[in-house]
């Protein structure tokens, strides 16, 4: 959604490295080609230190990098891509480990559906924070377009995979969201 | 959860009222018996405009009480019980009619998954707001444990039918849902 | 204001008694009468376990009646009539003595100005958190005007003691607010 | 308090500008040596559009810019050290010219004594919204501590002058101030 949300985990990492305190940084490398840094769009970018396919448990990724004690706090960035089991491990890092996890991501897709990680963090969270930004008509933004070669269009995968075309996104309140699938007829 | 739902809608009724303005009142009718009423634990209750069955449509129930322009505000309890279609119309409320939507409900059920309202007012909600209450430990509570009987279950339907035994809830945070998860070797 | 404020202290109280823990409910005397009950507008109330004085101190009157380990929150209602040494005390309720203090009022007086007990308030608290209400225009409302006979005014003491006329408050948003002022010329 | 106010400020910079609108960045020249950057820890600045002294007008200063209509929203820094003349002015930058403003400040001193434009805000501004940062404990912190040359005082000036002397600051949560207040027998 372009709202900040790398920007945001980036000065978390910042806000605890500052007192000496450790950070892990980690992050699906489902469909984000396997790129290993969390950019931000004012500038800031870092290596993360734990890039978690699919199938890997997310407790033992993070607890093999210092476990109880060593860690204080575990940031995720584009968390909508972590499967449901990989939520409930890093509940358990949080209730039994006791290590703090942000989770970072979008709360739903270019047809307005939760993504899988999402709505495990939605169920599983302890708190859910917004981090807003403004649509073209300058409300509050609340869903995302998706635009394919410029054109905004309202099927397709979750995840745009077209390697051949250009996929953006672009935030929108929801009555605009509304005013542009009125015009496809959809 | 018993954390406060239902008095903070009649408090935004009243609020809304005390200015001469008026509110539509509403409620899914499943798994409530049909009972009309919203009933605060503090002593307060009322009786809902609107008693919905999933097959109605929200939008239409709300706006043949008035329309736009006569209606400032929906309020709606128990909206964990709701359809993503019913959900889908009260974003049609918003969006098409101009008519603000307030939805109270359960985030989880007892097995910590989403109810269908729940998992689409995340997805289609302009703003998420929690109602926080407490856990018998003092920290603030995540979840709800089912007891029937008064025995903590982990199993079941996500809607408790029983009609033979007491079923009641109690909000637990995350370390000591655990707890009683482990206890009962689940 | 007329938000609510008594209706969350009252739910919030009920939230912490369900699971057997107990709370104290406190109180300022100055400007209330002395009156001594919590009153919601929907319906609820409740009288406080203690009214305070300007000279009381906050910390003693509420360790007085149980002390550590068995009072689990202290819940203050027009907390902005507070002194600021008795949200100092307050203060060292939490940070010495480990009980939550949550503290209800208004931010400002019908001049835009902060209330001693508010500013406090401000400067201490932890979180801050708002209770919403809405304006005649049914924008979020900001401010509180004061009408005395009916009539809206912008000048007098920051406590209406004018026993002889009717002085209430109505909830505005800032614009409506300006308009107001603007009609008296001032 | 170093949470990352800077950087939020220029990310939502970002945002608005990301769609093409136009955003006017202010800051106080007091107490800031008149220089004229925004600095985020995390690497980004930029130089503000206007660089107010305490007898500045706000208003006549970011309408002089552009006007109604050319500017999206007003972002500004070191918002402490306005005069509350100056958030009168903002407030009518929101209330008369419909322009939204964005005050980013510290709330209180090293002696946990608000700004004069930190009070300002809290009793003008439409919400008040919290950007934290974590205590040496790991907790949330809510103050800051003043450090000359690596000590901590309890005695100064609200904004420290001392030019021979290094002055730094630390965020530290309500137990552990007091510890440190403690410490040096105040």
């Amino acid at each position: 959604m372009n709202a900040g949300k790398s920007t945001n985990l980036l000065q978390v990492a910042h806000n605890y490295e500052r007192d000496g305190h450790r950070v892990v940084l980690a992050k699906p490398s489902t469909d984000t080609k396997g790129d290993d840094m969390i950019v931000s769009r004012i500038g800031a970018s870092r290596r993360v230190d734990v890039l978690v396919s699919p199938l890997d448990n997310m407790r033992e990724r993070v607890l093999a990098l210092g476990g109880i004690g060593l860690i204080a706090c575990t940031l995720v960035d584009e968390a909508q891509f972590l499967t449901r089991e990989q939520v409930e491990q890093l509940r358990m890092l949080v209730d039994e480990d006791r290590i703090p996890v942000m989770a970072y991501g979008l709360r739903t897709d270019f047809q307005k559906r939760g993504f899988p990680g999402s709505i495990a963090l939605f169920e599983l969270a302890d708190t859910l924070e917004e981090i807003r930004t403004v649509c073209r008509c300058m409300h509050k933004a609340t869903f995302n377009a998706r635009l394919v070669n410029g054109e905004m269009v309202f099927e397709g995968d979750q995840v745009a995979m077209d390697g051949d075309n250009e996929v953006t996104y672009v935030p929108l309140c929801g009555p605009c969201y509304q005013q542009e699938q009125d015009k496809v007829g959809k």
